[in-house]
C-alpha cells in the first residue's frame, strides 16, 4: 500500500482519542487485543502473560489505576479483556508461525505522555474530530501509529509467502521507560532471531527512512526521598534535621559529577521540593531526576556517583534517603547487517525519497532492553526510523504523524522481515 | 467575673467552629460586628476602614476570596458586613469615648490556621460539639479567645466608671504576619497612649498571668520565584537555564549566612520546590522563607543578606528572581511602667494564682507593629500573657483553651485599662 | 608599688624581644625559671612536670621545634633549662607554701602570636629598643605583661604574712588554645581551692578592673584534611576523586549549621586550600577551621555536626578525610564570691579609678581548663582583667601595654590572694 | 640520516640540562640564536620581534624573570642576546627565502616544566650525565627534542633544493597556553601557506608516525581573586565578607555547569586557597582552574558560565572578584591535504615503521593559535606525531625521548616541507 487504508486510520484515530500512560494502558490494550483475535494468530499472550511481572518500576497506586481501568470499561473496551490486565499489566504479544525459518521479532510502543492537546482549529486531530478525549492526556510521540504500524506489518506478513515465526511486541510504558525492561524479561525474546524496532519522526521528513538508529542514551530515573525532622524554626531550630539542606546540597553536588573522557554523560534534578510552611524546618524533600549516558557503562557511571551523592548528602544533614529507580534502559546498537536490508528494501518502497544510514537519537528508548536480550541471546536487532512531517516537536502538544506515512512505515518493516526469514543474514 | 458567661462562652464556640485564615475572615468580622452593634460605641470602623489598603501582604487571589466570602453568608453573616470586606478588607475597631481621660488600645487578633482539628473524642470541642466546621482549618491559638476577650473587656470598661477613650483593634491576619501592619498604619493607632495586646497559653498554665512579654523576634517571611528556561535535559541540557539549580544554591547559602554578635538570627527555607519532569531542566522554582532576628535591626541584616543571596543565585544560573514580602513583623519590648499595672491588679484578680513579671515568647508576632507605632508616638505598649492549660501545643489539633480563663483575662485586662486612665503612667 | 620597679620591666622587656609562639616557649620559660631559682619557692615544676604530656595539640614537627630551641639557647637561655623542656614541654609551675591556709592558684599565659612587629617609630617597643627580635613573631596579646605579673604577684605575696599555698602557673600555648588542657590535667590544679587568671587590656582603659570575666565562648580548633585521587583534568575528569569538590562541599554546609535557641554559635573555615595545577583534578586539600558556642554544650553541639560534615562531603566526592582537633577550651564562669573580694581590694588600690563588676570576653581562652578543673573539685575560680590603654587592638602589630599598669595588676592580684587566704570565702 | 648526529644530540642535551619554564627560555633560546646565526639564513627575528607584545599572559614578575635571566647568563647564554630577550621575551624566528616557492612554516616549542626530574640511575639523563640542572624544573615533555627537530629539520631544507621560503617557529610558552598567542599575533604567520608543528610521543612508539592530529580541546586557564573583608570569627563573624564561603560557592556551580551536547566540556578548580587563620572570617580566596572544549565555541560556552558563576558567588556572599585569563589556544584540524603528504613521505623513511592517518590529542596545545591563523589566511596547517618509546609518561619525572626518534622526525618534517614546496597541494 501507499495510502493508508481506512481501517487501520480509523484503528489509529481511536488510540489517538484513548491516550493512556504507563501501565493504564487499558482500553490501547483491549482494542489491540480486539483486533488481533480476528485474526489468524498462533498465540497471543495478554498482560501478564506477556510480561515479567517481578520488579515492575513505576507503577501507580492502586486509585490510579483502578481509575483508568474504569474509564476503559467506560470507553467500550472489551470488559473481559481489560480483567486480564487487571493491576495495570498492559501490552501484548501476537505470534505466528508459518513454516520453517527464523523467528523475527517486532517491537512497537503503545503508551502516551501527560501532556495536554493543543485546541488549535489548526491541529489535525481538533481539525478532524479525532482530538484527545483524556485531558491532559495525548499521543504526543506517535505510539498510536506505532501500534497501528504492527498491526499492518503484521497483516502483510500474514499475507505473505513468509516462512518462518512473527512476534510482534506491542510494549507498554515506553515514556517512562518502566516497560521494555518486563516485556525483554518476558521470555518471550529468548529465542528471537532477529528484531525490529520502529520510531515516527524524530525530525526526519515524510519519505525518509533511517535505516539504522543508534546513539540511545542509557538512561535511569530515580526518586530519592528525604526524611529529616521537623522543628519550629524560630523556637528551636537545632532540633530539625533539615531535609531541604540535604536536598539542596544533593542537588548542587549532582550535577557536579565529573564529566567522563568516554562519552556524553547527563544529569538532572528535575522535579525537587521539600516543606511544609515557612516557619518549621523541613522534615521531608524529593528529587525526582534522572541520569544518563552514552553506553550502559557511563550510564552506571553516572548512578553510581548519584547514589552516593543523594546518600552522604542526607548523612550530611543528619537526614535519612531512599533511592528507588523508577525506569531504566540500557544503550544499544542497530546491527549492520539488518539495517543494510532494511536500505535495500527502503530503496525500492513506494513513497520513499531518501534513505539514511544511520542516525542518533541522542534520547533514551527502552527497545533497547529488547534488542539487548535478543543481541545477547546471538541475534541481531535494529531501530528503523521512519520520517514524517510532524507539526509540533516530540511531547509538544501540536505533535501530530501523516498517516500515510505509517503505510511506508508498514510497507518497509514488512518488507525487510520478508527479506529477512529469506536470507538469515 | 471569675466565670465566662454563657454568652460569651457560645460566641467563642461560634468563632471556633468557623475558623477563617489570613483576610479570609468573613464570617467572624461579621460575627464580632454584629456583637459590637449592640454596644453603645462612639465609633465602629470595619473592614478597609479599619486598615491601611496599601502593599497588603500576602493577599490571596480572588477565587479564594470569594470562596471563603461565600461560605460566611452560607454559615449565616450577616451579608451587609460581608459587603464591606469584599476583596478581603477583614477586622474592625470599636472605639468608646468615656468622657476626659487617654486614649487606651486593646490588641487582639481573630485568625485561624490551617490545621485538620482532631477528631479525638476527649477533645473538648468534639466533646462538646463546636469543632471546626472549616475541614482543614482551626483555631489552634486561641483567637477565638482573644477576639472573646476584646468584647469581654469592651463590656467591663463599659460597665465601669473608666474615664477616656478606649479603643479595641480585632486584627485580621496575624498568624501570617500580614495584618499588624495594616491595622498600625490605619491612622487609629496614632492617638493611642497605652496600648495592650494579649495572648493565651505560652505554656503558661491556668492561673498565670505574665505583665510583660518580651523576646519578639522580628520577622519577614518572603517568597523568592525563580525562573530560567526548559530543556530537554538528554537532548540539549545547554539550552537549559536552570531555576532548581539556582535555588539549591541559594538554600546553601541562605542556612549560611553569618551568624551576629549582637543577638540570634535566624533563617528558614520552609516550603520549596521546582520542576516539571525527570527530564526537563526545570524552568521554574520557588522558596518560602524566613528570616527573623532578636531586634529588628538583626532581621534587616539577615534580610539583606538573604534577598541578595538570592540575586546571585539567580544571576549565577542565568536566571531571573522575583522576591515578594509576605508577611512581616519588627521586634518590640512591653513598657515596665504599663507590665507593673497589670502585675497590681492580676495580684488582686480572682482565678490568678501566679504572676510572673515577664517571659520571653521566642516567637514572631505583629502586635509588635501597632506597639510600635504607639512607642513611636510617644506611648507606653505592653503584651500580657493570660496562663491556659492547653492539652496540645499551639498549632496542633489538640490545641484548646479553658474557657473560664478567658475570664480571668478580661478581668485582668479590664481592671489594667481602669488603672491606667486614671493614673497615665 | 604603683609604678612598675625597673627589675620587672626589664624582665617584661626581655621577653617581649624574645617572643615565642606555642610549644616553642623555650626562652620564655628558662627566663622565667632563671628569675624563680632566685626565690625561696617550696617546689619548681619545670616543662613535662608541669604538664599532662598525654595528648597534647598541634604539637609543630620536630625540626621546628629544634630550630626554636637552637634560637633561645643562642639569645643566651640557660642551657639546662632549655634540655628540660626538650620536645617542646615549655612552662612551669611555682610554689610556695606558708603555714597553714588554703592552696590558692594564680595562672598567667606566656606565648606569643605570628605577627610581625610594627616598625613604626611612634611604637613604643620600637621608640624605647625593646622591639621583637624574631621576626614575624611577636608578643601581640600582653602575655609578657601576663608572665611579669606572675612573677610581681609572687613576690608580693612572698613579701607579706600570707598564709597558704601559691601556686603560679606560667602556662604555655593559650594563643592556640593548646596548653591550658595539659596543665590542666597535670595533676597540679587538684589540690587548687582558689584559682585566679588575668588579663590585660581587652578594651579596657588604665586605671579600669573587670572584676570576673564571663562568657568566654567554648571552642574548639580542628584540621581536616581530605584526600582523594588526581587525574588529568582535561583527558581522564573521571578517574579523579576531587578533594576541592569535597571540600567546598564541607565549607557550604558548615556555615549552615542551625543556629541553637541555646546561645550564640560560631562556625568558620578560617584557611582552605587544596590542589596541585590549573589542569590536575586536585587530589588533597584541607580546611583549617573553628567551632565555638557560648557553652561547652553548645561547641560540642557545632563539633558533632561539623564532624558529620566534613565526614560526609568527603564521602559525597569518594575522599577520605582526617579531622584532627587542634585546640580545644571548655567555657567558663567567675566565682562571684572570688569576683567580690577582687572588687573590694581594687576599690582602694592605688591607681584603680574604675572598677566593673563582671564584663564578657566574647571570645575563647583555655584558662577555662583551669577553672574548670578547679570548680570541678569544688574550689572556686576568677578570671580579672586589667585595664590598659592599648594604642592597637589586641593581635594587631601595634598593640602594647602601658607598663605601669602591670603594677596596679600585681597589686590587686596579690591583695586578693592575700585577703582569699584570710577569709576563704 | 637515521642516527642522530652527534652536534644535534649534545644541542639537545644542553637544552635537557637547563629547562626553562614560560617566558623565562633565556638559555634556551640564546642557544637556539647562537646556532641559527651560524646558518645561512635570511632573516632572524628574536625575543621581542619574534611576538606580539600586547596582552601577554601569565608574565611572572620581575624578580622572578631577573633570576632565570641571571641563572642564563651564569650558565654562559650569550650576554647580548639575553639583553634582547629582557622582560622575558624568550622564542625567535629563523626564516630562509630560495627562490620562488609557498612559504611554509614549522613551528617547535621549547619551555619546559616545573617537574623535578628523576635521579633513578635508570633514568637515561642520569646515566648519561645530563639531567637537569634547573633543580625543580624538567623538559618532561620534549621540548628539547622540539626545537631539536627544528634546527635539524632547518639544515636538511637548507641542504636541499627547496625553492620557497621556510620560518621555523621557535615558540617559548607551550606549557602554560600563553606563548603561541603572541607568536601568533606577531605578523609573522600572515604570509605563510602552509604550517607544520610537531610533537613527540603522546604514547606513539618509536617508528610511528600520526601524520594529522586533532582532537585539540581548546581551554582557557584562568585565576579568580576573591576579596572581602576579615572579621574575628568569634567576636564579630557578620563584619566579615568572607571570600572563602565565595570560593566555594563558586567551586560547587563551576563543576556543574551543564553539559552541552555539541561535545565534550572540561572544567577544573585545580588549585584554590584561601583565609589567613583558624579565628579570622577570611577575607582573600583564590582559584586557579581551566576550562575546554572539543571546539572553540565549547570552550568559549564553558568560560562564559564559568565568568558568571565566579562573579556572582563573589556577590552572593559581598565580595569582589577579578578574573583573569592566563592561558588561552583554541581548538584546531590539521587540513587532510597536508596530512596525505606527511603520510607519503612517512611511508617511505627509513625508521618508520607504522604510519597512523590521524589520532586524537585529548588535550590542549597553543600550537592550534598559529594553525589557525594560517587556515584563516586560507592556508592549511597539520600537527604531526612522531612516536618514541617514552618510558614516563609525559608530566612525569622519568620522561624521556628516544634520540634516534629525533633524526626520523626531522627526516619525515623535512621531506614533509620540500614536497609541499614542489606540489603546493
Amino acid at each position: 500500500m501507499h495510502t493508508l487504508d481506512d481501517a487501520y486510520r480509523e484503528f489509529r484515530r481511536d488510540l489517538h482519542r484513548h491516550p493512556e500512560p504507563t501501565w493504564r494502558e487499558f482500553y490501547t490494550t483491549a482494542r489491540i487485543v480486539e483486533e488481533l483475535r480476528e485474526r489468524d494468530l498462533t498465540d497471543l499472550y495478554v498482560g501478564p502473560d506477556a510480561l515479567s511481572t517481578e520488579d515492575r518500576m513505576n507503577v501507580p497506586d492502586e486509585a490510579e489505576i483502578a481509575a483508568w481501568e474504569e474509564r476503559a470499561r467506560e470507553a467500550g473496551a472489551d470488559p473481559g479483556i481489560v480483567d486480564r490486565l487487571s493491576g495495570g499489566y498492559t501490552g501484548c504479544i501476537a505470534v505466528v508461525e508459518r513454516g520453517d525459518g527464523p523467528v523475527i521479532g517486532l517491537r512497537v510502543d503503545i503508551d502516551a505522555l501527560p501532556i495536554r492537546e493543543s485546541e488549535d482549529a489548526d491541529h489535525v486531530p481538533v481539525a478532524e474530530g479525532f482530538r484527545s478525549e483524556r485531558e491532559g492526556y495525548m499521543h504526543a510521540c506517535g505510539h498510536d501509529a506505532h501500534a497501528t504500524m504492527g498491526l499492518g506489518a503484521l497483516d502483510a506478513v500474514l499475507d505473505s509467502d513468509f516462512a518462518g515465526t512473527l512476534k510482534v511486541f506491542f510494549q507498554p510504558g515506553e515514556e517512562q521507560v518502566a516497560g521494555g525492561k518486563q516485556m525483554a524479561e518476558s521470555g518471550h525474546l529468548d529465542d528471537v532471531d532477529y528484531l525490529f524496532a520502529v520510531h515516527v519522526g524524530l525530525d526526519h521528513p515524510s519519505g525518509e527512512i533511517v535505516c539504522g538508529i543508534d546513539g540511545f542514551l542509557a538512561v535511569r530515573h530515580f526518586l530519592a526521598e528525604f526524611e529529616g525532622a521537623p522543628a519550629h524554626a524560630g523556637a528551636r531550630p537545632e532540633e530539625g534535621r533539615n531535609a531541604v539542606q540535604a536536598m539542596a546540597a544533593a542537588i548542587q553536588n549532582l550535577y557536579a559529577i565529573p564529566r567522563h573522557a568516554d562519552g556524553p554523560t547527563r544529569v538532572n534534578a528535575g522535579l525537587v521540593g521539600g516543606g511544609t510552611a515557612t516557619n518549621i524546618v523541613p522534615e521531608e524533600s524529593f528529587i525526582e531526576g534522572e541520569v544518563r549516558g552514552a553506553t550502559t557503562e557511563l550510564a552506571e557511571y553516572m548512578s553510581e556517583h548519584a547514589d552516593r551523592i543523594l546518600e552522604s548528602a542526607a548523612e550530611m544533614h543528619d537526614c535519612e534517603v531512599d533511592v528507588a529507580t523508577k525506569g531504566e534502559a540500557p544503550s544499544a546498537t542497530s546491527d549492520a547487517a539488518l539495517s543494510a536490508i532494511v536500505g535495500e528494501i527502503a530503496g525500492s518502497t513506494d513513497g520513499v525519497t531518501n534513505v539514511v544510514e544511520s542516525a542518533d537519537l541522542g534520547g533514551s528508548e527502552d527497545a533497547t532492553f529488547l534488542m539487548q536480550t535478543v543481541q545477547d541471546g546471538g541475534g541481531l536487532a535494529c531501530y528503523v526510523g521512519v520520517g514524517t512531517d510532524h507539526p509540533g516537536g516530540h511531547h509538544t502538544n501540536t505533535f501530530d504523524v501523516v498517516e500515510d506515512d505509517i503505510a511506508v512505515g508498514v510497507d518497509v518493516l514488512a518488507g525487510a522481515i520478508h527479506r529477512v526469514a529469506e536470507t538469515r543474514p
